[in-house]
């Protein structure tokens, strides 16, 4: 069934390391066939893997032209490095011995080969399988790998224990609405919505935690901003002052995903032409009520629409030089139940909202922790605590003032590539139209 | 509705940092009362926190002995450094300030101070939230977590990117057998049993991929190995030779988990006595054909019995000191659709199961790559290939041969504390009958 291969003449070349290569020297490439094309004397071949591209040169032999399987097809490459100034990274391939590794590709949907990729987002996301294989699109992806390792990191570096928790819940976590229902061994279970009630539980066990995992929305409404299952970074730590430690710690996690995106993805912010921010080391911070009145809302307006968030990202921009702007203080009446008020005027509250170039990025927030408090939130909606009974616990058996945050990885990314959808940068969107590819 | 807290007289200072204070300086200490001791004179405090335990020393003042909130209570102690040979770490706090913050903790359900916890496992269960702070519970998670950071370390250090893929399906992954429906915008839609599709068609994109995330399995028994939710490690390369490149990775990346258990959790060992394995440079492999004939089973059996396992596991021990023993060549029949014949021998299969201390840890192996492959074999079990055919997308147009390996973390976590059950390694269990807490 596999057809023999050559025998490893040298160990394998990857494409971006050719430029090292001694003139001369065997090399053993392998890859997809990026573009082939044939003039009258050569065919020139572009070979792609992991880390680039590569040129190889196909020359007319004794018995004719040699045969280049056609675009997308996996081939291995033996031949020999030649220096060229025209070829990229200063060294091609010459001499090749080209092995097919599997049966002639069928043609792409799209031209993979063109620097641009000018699909529309249907065609993008039918054929995401192939299509983020261009250049471009897979660096946008790569840019969100890199915010995953920065975030990671700079939380394990301040103390915190990765958590990872169910998915099947009894009951939702948020709110009734917008839940998935599953069939559980004949019961009703849901799908978490969030991980918010199980990270405030390992608080008690671990002070600071975190976890990256999907979370499941059923979010009736196509919305270029939502899909009913994404990758939430989240993050819960206790003994903190108030919100504001929060924030501090949300600062540093931006910066590390940020920098990490410059270690780690330099060549995809140079493919995207990602405008990665520059995190100031105090983010500016304006109450709620501050922001209704600096963009001239009435100050009875419960929640900032998004003509207000763009204006005071525009503010941040010119008054603070900052990408960045955390608004606290949000009405009490619009958080979730477990939002702890503002101590000095329970109207509003211990939370925010971290705005990035005047769109909602993170939700984050000082929680209630003494079970009294628990008791009289939940009767207040008019909900019995005994439903919450699992959750109360840990509030019954000490809790430390606490808070969190959670970010949205594909919401992060679209914002750094300016991508007007969420589902450019989500490797296989869901939503009320799409369960495939 | 906050209690006001005593101005800080100094940064908090971790438990496992006070070793380090000067003596007669002031410290500010936050943790839970993990043990109170009224005696004659005076009252001994041990508070828990993140880094482990600090003792202080409560005498009578002049209003009589300052009253200490109960076991689990949060507190912020603020008070003077004391050398003392006795005391943890050398050092306890005298003179303290006791604040509550908050209301007395009530009574847990088991005595978290004991220095082992002797609960039945539906305690440990039902009461997750609390008896995860015991010191030797929560010791096994941090084996896992620090497994989970050498894991992505180890793949990342080999130019592995991590992708996050889809729960939500079309169809089942592996079989039609043990999956949860979910009822998505008014249409059936399935939990993927593992991201098995994805991370291959990811190859295609970059190579080599990685994904720690929940795998859903509606498994109708009840057995200590088995969870309805659990937390899968996914690696993925492409350009392999064969199963044995795979193997070669795998070994790297345990041995990757090992060095990180060693460097974050080592603590988390002693604790838990832990037996971490020595991973061999090279694991000895035994073809299935010869495993069987090794353990006196019939020459025709389609797969090893948990006995067998058990036996091979020995026999590795003995023969070659290791804890590691892969057996490949698994009968083809057994192996899902996608795996690879071992081209000499199409009864067999490139496939593998990694044992560990003759227990089932990892399965791997190669997969099919070309598309007539595909075809041919779903073909084979009666099966339509055009129900697959947003996974053959990426086949058709040209993928290298490839394999890959998923290692369970809660069976990984179990065998290193030689837990009988999954379920006292996993933070919150979902099976048959438990849904919560």
């Amino acid at each position: 069934m596999v057809p023999p291969r050559p025998s490893a003449v040298a160990p394998r070349t990857l494409a971006a390391d050719l430029t090292r290569a001694t003139p001369g020297s065997p090399v053993r490439l392998q890859g997809w066939v990026h573009r082939r094309r044939e003039l009258a004397a050569l065919t020139f071949l572009v070979v792609r893997d992991r880390t680039g591209l590569a040129q190889v040169v196909v020359k007319d032999g004794p018995d004719g032209r040699p045969a280049v399987p056609p675009e997308e097809t996996t081939v291995e490459v033996v031949g020999t490095a030649t220096a060229n100034p025209q070829a990229p990274g200063g060294v091609e391939i010459t001499d090749p011995v080209i092995t097919a590794l599997t049966e002639p590709a069928a043609t792409p949907p799209v031209e993979l080969w063109r620097p641009s990729l000018n699909a529309s987002l249907p065609t993008l996301l039918d054929h995401a399988p192939v299509t983020w294989r261009h250049p471009a699109q897979r660096a946008k992806w790569e840019l969100a790998a890199a915010s995953l390792r920065g975030f990671r990191a700079t939380l394990d570096a301040a103390g915190f224990t990765e958590i990872q928790t169910p998915k099947f819940v009894a009951s939702a976590t948020e709110s009734g609405a917008n839940v998935f229902e599953v069939d559980y061994f004949g019961r009703p279970a849901y799908l978490a919505q969030s991980p918010q009630f199980y990270k405030q539980q390992m608080v008690g066990v671990f002070e600071r935690v975190y976890e990256v995992g999907p979370v499941f929305r059923a979010e009736p409404h196509d919305t270029v901003r939502h899909l009913a299952e994404y990758v939430s970074l989240d993050a819960e730590l206790g003994f903190v002052e108030d919100h504001r430690d929060v924030l501090r710690v949300l600062r540093d996690v931006v910066a590390g995903m940020v920098t990490a995106i410059h270690e780690y993805a330099g060549g995809a912010v140079a493919l995207t032409g990602a405008r990665v921010p520059v995190v100031p080391e105090e983010i500016p911070v304006l109450h709620f009520r501050d922001a209704l009145a600096l963009v001239g809302a009435p100050e009875d307006e419960p929640d900032l629409a998004p003509e207000h968030e763009r204006a005071l990202g525009a503010w941040a921009l010119e008054e603070h030089g900052s990408d960045f702007l955390a608004v606290e203080g949000y009405p009490m009446a619009k958080r979730p139940f477990y939002t702890h008020p503002q101590p000095d005027d329970p109207r509003w509250s211990n939370s925010f909202d971290l705005l990035f170039r005047g769109l909602e990025l993170v939700t984050g927030g000082q929680r209630l922790h003494r079970p009294s408090a628990y008791d009289e939130a939940i009767r207040a909606r008019g909900e019995d605590p005994a439903t919450y009974a699992a959750y109360l616990q840990s509030f019954e058996h000490g809790m430390p003032p606490h808070g969190g945050f959670a970010i949205g990885l594909e919401r992060w990314t679209a914002r750094l590539v300016e991508a007007t959808n969420v589902r450019e940068v989500t490797l296989f969107p869901r939503d009320l139209h799409r369960l495939t590819p």
